[in-house]
């Protein structure tokens, strides 16, 4: 059997929108990897009524709980509370491990513990107490209903680690040999369209039962994501590998990576591999070319050097673009995106140059030249 | 009375954690700007049943509810289908001015509309219509228990306009003459921590009691936002105005914008003002810097060019460090980034130059300059 999942978002600067929350998609993500099913993201604020409340909801349908945030030290976070009044009226106990950890964070940072961060080791009676290494606050499990809870931080980085650390173990555990498994596998293309790549990979479903395919648009890339869940491990990465090399033969070269990797990174790849280099000249796009190629870990192997011109001055007395070409074509032609990365790669010695031209709007285009 | 809403998202990407929701925030708000109370997000995937119960009950606790997504023309897309069972069991009925649109649509696009466009035109029998400038999927108002629902398409840009255009006044129209306002200010600021900023506005709520306070870290910037909700709107304006001008005192040279502008539209508009230019020579940045000051738009005024150099010999060549201070200080220090900026300055003839210097890491690092 399935287990069913729910994740709870507490909080009142996700409930009143001044924060996006991230924290549920990749609790999602990493619960069906681990062969649950996520049926329903909750988010309320910081109020004890409603917390207590939509804890018993969940603990009603769910058998297991995700929730993050209100674990803090000030008089909003709520969370331990309300999980204690959910799971039936449970005292706060001070853990004695937690507040230990709680005061060697501060004395490792020489800062002073405020008696606020007291209350954050102050946690229900025969919870499963999940220490926190990156923070101060501490998290725990605790069954409410039918359903065992795993209360988490909401910082994301504190989140992230003690979920796979601490909830996702615990939760193979529980699964025993009913365990199911949920592989992905992502596919990076370039050059064709959403629904050229749909087309292209609309036989998968038939050719390969039980695999999921989806796609989604990162800008400049197409990924095609190939999901399946089965309780046979060997079988499940054999038909996600047949699958993907059957995609792969599908879309051709216009494949950047089979392992989800970016553009950028699978263009550092290439160079690193051959001992090649390359240099940049941008103009309207202002430095993002530079900042994704130099985004990649190491790509000061390959990468030497890039030029923002916005000025035809600094186009042609750094580039070396000629006056002739700017005065007959204009600084936004293909002609002088030629001479820019031409001057580009010469300037900096580099085996390739690359340069890019436009306009970047919203104003300044014209009939002709448009953003 | 203020009126209680809930904010409903549908779609399997999003349950699944394939997406982030970003809708949900937006929304929020919104209907936070207009006066509602938003008190509950949730989100289910495409299942008619967890649809119809998940919409009774939210028919049940709020007064307003916006729903997102599921509108589409697919086998998947469950949501109108699912509000007409929980709203009691309305028929479906095609409504021509939908169809025509949608027609309209398709043959502006010179593309041929297939046979599942025309279920997007099948909408419960008496909803009130929301018609789509700007895609394919109108929407509809339709009461559900005592709650009227608002059912928009999940496409952001879409669902935004729609929102914005239609939504936003009927509910204004309900709320007639009870109608509370509520209004937010940000200031950004830059040098303090977070911690700093909130202790030199501690006072705040004292002063000016009902404005709410929410700090934001917003690398590099921490920003200051003051909310505020009243029925006399002219109050509002003026209390805003004031505590504004309070924290803009307290924190003095260090607020960058009262407006929430980030740092480099600060930056920018001064250099306008005053009719001079900037150029940056950046290292482990790698163009974020020239990225960010690009972004702004109408930056071309100002910013004339930027370097990105990984190579010690582009530093000589194109900037013209010195091969004495990079071998007796190295590539990461102050005199060399010093010399940088003086070299871009030069090189594009602007007023300023900025560098920056650093390591950018993971790996790289040594103990005496760390990443």
């Amino acid at each position: 059997m399935t287990m069913i999942a729910e994740i709870l978002c507490t909080g009142d600067e996700v409930r009143s929108g001044a924060l996006v929350d991230s924290n549920s998609a990749h609790i999602s993500q990493k619960l069906e990897e681990a062969g649950l099913e996520v049926t329903r993201h909750t988010c309320v604020g910081d109020n004890l009524e409603t917390l207590e409340a939509v804890m018993k909801e969940i603990g009603n349908r769910a058998d297991i709980a995700v929730a993050t945030g209100g674990l803090g030290p000030t008089t909003d976070d709520l969370t331990t509370e309300a999980a204690a009044k959910a799971a039936g009226g449970l005292k706060l106990i001070l853990d004695e491990r937690a507040l230990g950890e709680i005061e060697a964070f501060f004395n490792g940072r020489k800062r002073v513990m405020t008696p606020s961060n007291r209350k954050q080791a102050m946690l229900p009676q025969g919870a499963d107490i999940l220490y926190n290494p990156v923070g101060t606050a501490p998290g725990f499990g605790l069954k409410i209903g039918k359903c065992l809870f795993f209360f988490l931080p909401g910082v994301p980085y504190e989140m992230k680690k003690m979920l796979s650390d601490q909830v996702l173990p615990r939760i193979e555990k529980l699964q025993g040999r009913n365990r199911s498994f949920c592989k992905t596998r992502t596919i990076s293309t370039f050059g064709l369209t959403e629904s050229g790549v749909g087309e292209t990979v609309a036989d998968l479903s038939e050719k390969f039962p039980g695999i999921r395919l989806g796609l989604r648009a990162n800008f400049p890339e197409i990924q095609i994501k190939l999901y399946a869940a089965a309780q046979d491990e060997t079988w499940l990465d054999a038909q996600i590998e047949k699958a993907s090399a059957w995609v792969s033969e599908k879309i051709g070269h216009r494949v950047i990576s089979l392992e989800g990797h970016p553009m950028e990174a699978a263009v550092g790849n290439l160079l690193r591999q051959r001992g090649e280099t390359l240099a940049v000249a941008e103009s309207c796009t202002g430095g993002l070319i530079s900042h994704w190629l130099t985004n990649v870990s190491g790509s000061s192997d390959y990468f030497l050097f890039s030029a923002v011109s916005y000025s035809n001055e600094s186009k042609m007395k750094v580039l070396g673009v000629s006056q002739e070409t700017l005065e007959q074509y204009g600084a936004v032609h293909e002609e002088t995106a030629k001479e820019m990365a031409e001057g580009v790669r010469r300037l900096a010695g580099a085996t390739y140059g690359i340069a890019t031209s436009g306009i970047a709007g919203p104003t300044g285009g014209t009939d002709e030249k448009p953003v």
